[in-house]
């Protein structure tokens, strides 16, 4: 199936060059990839032409620092802000930027809008180690209502059965212990709620379930998913800076741990209206070619449409 | 200076026998010890005479699952109420159980009260790897205000100046970035409040800074603060289980770190009047020995005091 997927040029520590070497590979990679390379008129200058590449003029990137938002506002023709557009305009299948993460939140909840019932987009990853789950909304959503974890369930199982194939997911909510009175005052009525409404829920699990297979999805708050990744990413930097531990089989593992948006797991904003890939500031041309991978597989399993589905089966669109 | 500490025989897995053996070996690593027995009288009878040892008869031990706050209030002379009794009663310094920590919690707070000011007990942990900050709220207080980190602020205090000798402690709030937008809205209000209010407040710091000595004390609630060490603990599980992993430098650490309060970390309620040392139920005669050593040290540098003075200071009490 030819897919379309959307390059923003400007994003990340190594734009534009590594953004388009990327591109080079994904196209290699795939023979029914289509990509929209968008950038300033200098910069897709310095391109060649090639079949299956078409060059997109923008606005500039979104600079380093500053106020994101304030910036998507003003310049609407910011390369972030038309490499999302190109997805709601239907030019594009979907859209892939290693710039500001946060920013490109924003440009696709603004530029995209959300599926119908859900106010903000998620973010989601598979967690890197242990049985991986996928761990969601692990860093926007830090004030939560019970029922934002109905929309998580949904969004994280669709997000479940596209990247890992499983065809009912487990799913389990995020808390410090798994007897009934664990939990916040929204965790216990959010426990209640998918316990009346969510079939394959299977109650609270403790963060040792994030390595232990427990749950095909594990649902938390921003803020405390967040904490999550960070910790972590901190625990893996600093045993992978102890001597004695570079030359271990443990090395390289911890690298990739240390770094989660750096370290291939999937990571996808769910509940916008289209497949918005972010990607670390620090991505190569391999990255970027795989985020592009990531895309073109959500777009041809039908994230989208399984999302909806799901939605509506539980009564929430 | 002659310190008289209160040990739960009926709390653990191995009681009474390693509660009986660490007793002993406490006793004969400080001289200025003495030491008050707490068990049914069946168990005290199998124990010899010796100076320094006090043998005090109470009802049963907590038992294990069950609801032991509805076990403390209906046997008022069990085990682990009449071992903090006597610290309220002034015949103990301070009180040591490896029985189900939360009970022991319950226990405290019924048996002591709260310290002027504070309205219930935080737990806090030397956080155990990188630069080993004081860590709290490790588990209880799931819904918190604003003013309670101020609280925690000075408990936290004097518990770092305690165990690390640090005079003027370096206070953060743990938040998922540094940004001022960052944190949760009670977390905003904590930033602000202790911003005007605690001179060595340092503001946010994200899960990164517990292994980078960016604070000597860092501030959470007890959900967030018991995600972040069961996320330590499950991560150390999950590696030292590796291949290639059993004879690294790193297993012991692993180890260690596979259980917070079976690693030898200090660990305290904060905030009763009195001072309560909980451990692991899996605790040894060693591990017994080490928690009534941090109990005496805890007694004789003065922690109650100057939690009291902390309180004071800072205009909470």
């Amino acid at each position: 199936m030819s897919v379309r997927i959307a390059l923003d040029l400007m994003g990340g520590d190594q734009a534009p060059a590594a953004v388009i070497s990327g591109a080079a590979r994904a196209l290699a990679a795939d023979p029914e990839l289509e990509l929209l390379l968008v950038g300033p008129q200098p910069v897709l200058a310095t391109i060649g032409e090639e079949p299956r590449l078409r060059l997109v003029p923008s606005g500039p990137g979104v600079p380093e620092g500053g106020r994101p938002a304030s910036f998507l506002r003003q310049h609407g023709d910011a390369s972030m802000n038309r490499t999302v557009a190109l997805v709601a305009e239907g030019e594009a299948d979907g859209a892939v930027s290693v710039g500001h993460t946060g920013a490109l939140m924003i440009a696709a909840r603004w530029r995209l809008g959300m599926l119908p019932g859900v106010l903000r987009p998620a973010p989601a990853a598979v967690f890197p180690l242990g049985s991986q789950p996928v761990l969601l909304d692990i860093g926007a959503n830090v004030e939560v209502s019970a029922e934002d974890f109905l929309v998580f369930a949904a969004l994280g199982g669709a997000f479940c059965r596209i990247v890992k194939g499983v065809s009912q997911p487990s799913v389990a909510l995020l808390a410090n212990g798994t007897e009934p009175g664990k939990g916040t005052r929204v965790l216990k009525e959010a426990h209640q709620l998918l316990a009346q409404r969510w079939p394959s829920f299977v109650g609270y699990v403790e963060p040792l379930e994030l390595f232990t297979g427990a749950a095909d999805v594990i649902l938390t708050d921003g803020f405390v998913g967040n904490i999550v990744l960070k910790t972590m990413e901190g625990m893996a930097r600093v045993l992978a800076g102890l001597p004695g531990v570079v030359d271990t089989t443990l090395a390289p593992l911890l690298a990739r741990m240390s770094d989660i948006t750096a370290s291939g797991s999937p990571i996808l904003f769910l509940g916008t209206r289209g497949v918005v890939v972010p990607g670390h500031g620090r991505a190569g041309a391999a990255d970027v070619a795989r985020l592009v991978g990531l895309a073109t597989a959500a777009v041809r399993q039908g994230l989208l449409a399984a999302i909806e589905a799901e939605l509506k089966q539980y009564g929430i669109a």
